[in-house]
């Protein structure tokens, strides 16, 4: 059936249906959905829409025609004249696209009101749908600035989300003997570049597209120059996370002619537009070249279509995607790809922890069908066992503590995103149980990045998330965190002989703050250091691991000067977002089902190719350690 | 270098350092030749070729300018003026392309003449460089038709030639990480419709291009789906040999828009050109779909460049191509690809025998350097331990001979390149030393097949090679042997009360001669049936080798009949133009260099899996059996 007997068919079916005149101004894709525009959308009732969402397998969304919708000015001064004023609303935001208001007050359920009044109430004087929630704690810029890009861009956007709606509805049959490949891009035994390219007779999809920071030239991007590859025919990218080896040439693919969507949970959304700037910002600094430009971010954003954990989409003619918590990041997923009409199913876990962290719950191990799978091998290698979780915390706090006694400064150089907002749990509590007394110091992205993650308490781990939206308490929000706003501020607290605890970017050191507070702490023994993450070879971050006692530093105006590392320095692995081998394969074991295929990628090729072999002599299924630009047939 | 600044270098490279002045009236590049034409060629020394060509890596070609050849026709006179009459000349083949005129005849002693004296007198007179050679025993239409077309259409093919000249001597520079990957189109675990398609980052090779005739549909033709194959960017087509599963859709790719070279040895090209006719005719009298028409396989001969074995030949930029014998069927070619400069080495062995049969000789086994191999399995399982090859051959000639002293006849149904010749051989032998006494009657294609063999000495084993041209005695003219003219003189061979052979196709009874000649024999008890290749599932050969007795079949009147089986069925395994597992086994113990990577393919499933397990144990290499879809990184 063609997209447009389709869309003739659930029109007709409603008329036939549905008790009541609808009246129906219009029909049409929108991305993954079906959209039906309403004068009185009042009267679908929601078991009326599951009905057809049930009949035609499409996702179903009704929504108030754009003509009975009160002009946002008016609409908010009617919201605010509805709402009491105790409600304290912050913001109305008005998303054209859904004829959705979403209204943002600390205390949302004045906003809603008894039994729902207060909402039906704005309903009925509007037009527009009501969304209440609370108003994030900590404003991001990073949010705002999609949201006002959004609102800005309203009919181009829904002009794209149509055009998407038409490729992904387009008339496919799948027919004779139907084969499913993967091509591997990039981050095929290697960390970095992560590319994943899935074929099929009638579709292509890329799932994650990275860029590898640590290296400089063609090995920092994906091998586009696989034969297979080809722009023009993707169908669907869907982004697993916002860490850079997994997002940071999605950009980059617009820039050479890509026009399609973008799948990824809203986090992941915006997280990877915080960290594509933000890469973007400091290839500038050190006049590097870049791949692409903000505007070719701000056309990805434009293309992004947010997907809820466990909701299943169409995203091509016969590949439907559901993304599932990963445990990695806040926002991280593991990719479910059901192809054909229970013909074949394929996840891709992305980076993932099958630990309970303080921040995320531990990645999704149960789907209703599995015949392969794509699995990260970080620390896949036989060595890879990392220390225990409870023991690297106390350790962590009993090195702050002691530091903070002898007047010293903890300096922790951290990556921004993940890392950062678990310790800043780790020490919100120690802090709170009176292990050290002294302010920790939020600088570089870490803030922002923090601040996007208030803004999604449904995505952390159900303990916190019970904090914040039902005791009110949000640890983020602790008087122990400091923001640093400024060089000034960041100059005092160096200056000052407080003890203090800094948490800062990058966490290599190879650029960012974190270098600035080292030189200027290194020299003083009360101080201390903590690396939490894995420093790469070469990086200033390595050395100092290493040892050295003296590193030659090219100074501001040229010269040379030697540091001298006279601080206390310490390596604490167990706050890894990353599985380690034990937890890789624990969660092969609880896995469900278990899938005939495995292919272990993402992790140096000794750790790859260990992985497989041990889960193959486990697990009696083939296993493989497939290299970049190679493809395999999974079905 | 362009190709255009190459050619001036050469071009001033022998006004240079030639001595004498040589009148250079044009250098091109035709095909993979840098050909140099000039008003006085003979003054070009070998010596001073082969510097060229050292200096310049490129195989080259010195012709005489067309305007000072004399016309065939006044040459042809001159010719046959100089020769004394007693060489009776047969012909005279003038290739415009080349500037040589073939010279056929019985004695090509006196073509020579004493000290190659008629030859310098011949050159003198007509310019043309003269090759005698001795006027092949069998005439063949094949061979024939193909001289007519290259000489008909010599000016579109020097066209062709210099295009794809050009193609193969573009600018290109390899840098960087340089990968090769060969993908599976068809034959990875099965037999049939092979085709590989190897690609580096500039370059895309197509290695055989197969049918399967025992299947209909698209299982019939490679998966030209798989999203990395592009007709547009193949720069060649190199064939191993003229099965109609490694080259029955080479002349379907030309149907669909590919225009460049193919290179084979010079009877592949011959034998592969009557297998396509045949199979044409054969679909179109069972009213069967094909994929091309006789004036793609015309297309096919005149892009076909062949390759002499050993000779190492520039296919693309950056890529050598050498043939080496595979002693499979005559002409049978395993592909050796030197990649880069220096930098990689594949071979692929198409179909192999690693044992002297009685018409060939065994695979070549050693090569310059070797990283990766390809390796046929179609006896690759653990049982396919084939008998040895004396003891069948004794029991073939025990076979026959009881059957003619029983005043029976023999019928084998057999395959019409290769086996047929190689029992030929058998026979010949047998009746020379008095086994049996009674006519061979060769029927179907045999002939034609045998006529091409006879063209080609040189490729065929030695002692058969020394027997035809040192000893003026060649087996396949034996008086045992005679032509089925038509189909009247088939009717008689049935009837009459003569005990005989029958050498006929197909081979397993699916149509063509053997099948009636079967119908007519089968209910003689007095008969025997030898059945000495494959006979596939569901075919009529399948069921007489089970046993039945009994077999209901429609006549030409549109009734079924049933026929009664009395003759004796006999089934030799030994006379496999494949290497057995044994030999696989041997032929990777003997090669040298042993590659890092070997991959099996052309083989049933499992037969692929268990051959590349046992050569992993053996010789701890990395083994694989790809899938069809498979793209393999091999560097």
């Amino acid at each position: 059936m063609s997209a447009e007997e389709l869309l003739k068919e659930i029109k007709e079916y409603i008329i036939r249906n549905l008790p009541g005149n609808a009246t129906i101004t219009d029909v049409q894709f929108e991305g993954p959905e079906v959209v039906i525009y309403s004068k009185n959308p009042e009267i679908f009732s929601n078991t009326f829409i599951k009905e057809i969402a049930k009949v035609f397998k499409k996702r179903i969304a009704v929504r108030p025609d754009p003509s009975v919708l009160t002009d946002p000015e008016t609409a908010k001064d009617k919201i605010l004249e509805i709402v009491p004023e105790d409600a304290e609303i912050t913001d109305c935001i008005f998303d054209v696209n859904t004829g959705e208001v979403i209204i943002e007050s600390k205390k949302p359920g004045l906003v809603i009101g008894k039994e729902g009044r207060t909402l039906e109430e704005i309903k009925k004087a509007i037009k527009w749908a009501p969304k209440p929630v609370r108003t994030p704690p900590i404003p991001s810029e990073t949010i705002n600035a999609i949201r006002a890009t959004l609102y800005r861009e309203r009919a181009e956007i829904k002009e794209i989300l149509r055009k998407i709606g038409r490729r992904i509805h387009r008339d496919v049959q799948l027919k004779g003997d139907v084969w499913v490949r993967v091509s591997f891009l990039g981050g095929a035994r290697e960390v970095g570049r992560t590319c994943n390219y899935l074929q099929t007779p009638e579709c292509r999809i890329v799932i994650d597209c990275g860029i590898n920071i640590a290296v400089e030239g063609e090995k920092a991007f994906p091998h586009f120059d696989t034969p297979e590859f080809s722009i023009e025919e993707i169908d669907a990218v869907v982004v697993t996370h916002a860490h850079l080896d997994h997002c940071g040439f999605v950009p980059g693919l617009f820039r050479y002619g890509y026009d399609g969507p973008v799948y990824c949970s809203r986090p992941t959304r915006d997280l990877m537009t915080l960290l594509q700037k933000d890469y973007l910002e400091i290839a500038e600094k050190e006049g590097k070249i870049v791949p692409y430009t903000t505007k070719d971010i701000k056309k990805c954003v434009k293309h992004t279509i947010p997907i809820d954990y466990g909701v299943t989409t169409d995203i091509a003619p016969t590949v439907k995607l559901t993304l599932h918590n990963a445990g990695h990041i806040l926002g991280s997923s593991i990719v479910h790809l059901h192809i054909g009409d229970g013909l074949f199913n394929i996840a891709y876990t992305g980076d993932i922890k099958f630990e309970a962290s303080r921040l995320l719950e531990p990645a999704v191990c149960q789907f209703p069908r599995l015949e392969a799978l794509i699995i990260e091998s970080t620390y896949g290698g036989q060595e890879d066992i990392l220390p225990d979780r409870e023991k690297t915390e106390k350790e962590f706090l009993r090195i702050v503590s002691e530091t903070i006694k002898r007047k010293g400064k903890v300096l922790i150089p951290v990556f921004g995103i993940g890392r950062a907002q678990e310790l800043m749990l780790v020490l919100e509590e120690g802090y709170n149980q009176g292990i050290f007394n002294a302010p920790v110091y939020l600088d570089g992205m870490i803030w922002e990045a923090t601040a996007i993650h208030t803004a999604y308490p449904e995505y952390l781990s159900k303990s916190i998330r019970d904090r914040i939206l039902h005791e009110g308490d949000n640890p983020f929000l602790s008087e122990v965190f400091k923001k640093v706003k400024s060089t000034n501020n960041r100059r005092n607290i160096i200056d000052s002989d407080e003890p203090c605890i800094i948490l800062t970017t990058s966490g290599m050191l190879t650029g960012g703050p974190s270098v600035e507070y080292f030189k200027a702490l290194a020299g003083d023994e009360r101080n201390s250091l903590i690396f939490v993450g894995y420093q790469a070879e070469g990086t200033l971050g390595r050395k100092v691991q290493k040892g050295w006692r003296e590193i030659p530093i090219t100074g501001k105006n040229g010269k040379s000067k030697v540091i001298k590392v006279n601080l206390e320095v310490h390596t604490l692995e167990g706050f890894s977002g990353h599985s380690d081998r034990r937890q890789l394969l624990k969660y092969l074991r609880k896995l469900k089902p278990m899938p005939e295929k495995i292919l272990m990628v993402h992790g140096e090729a000794s750790k790859c190719v260990d992985f497989a072999s041990t889960a193959h002599k486990l697990f009696k299924k083939e296993t493989r350690a497939p290299m970049n630009l190679d493809a395999v047939r999974v079905r």
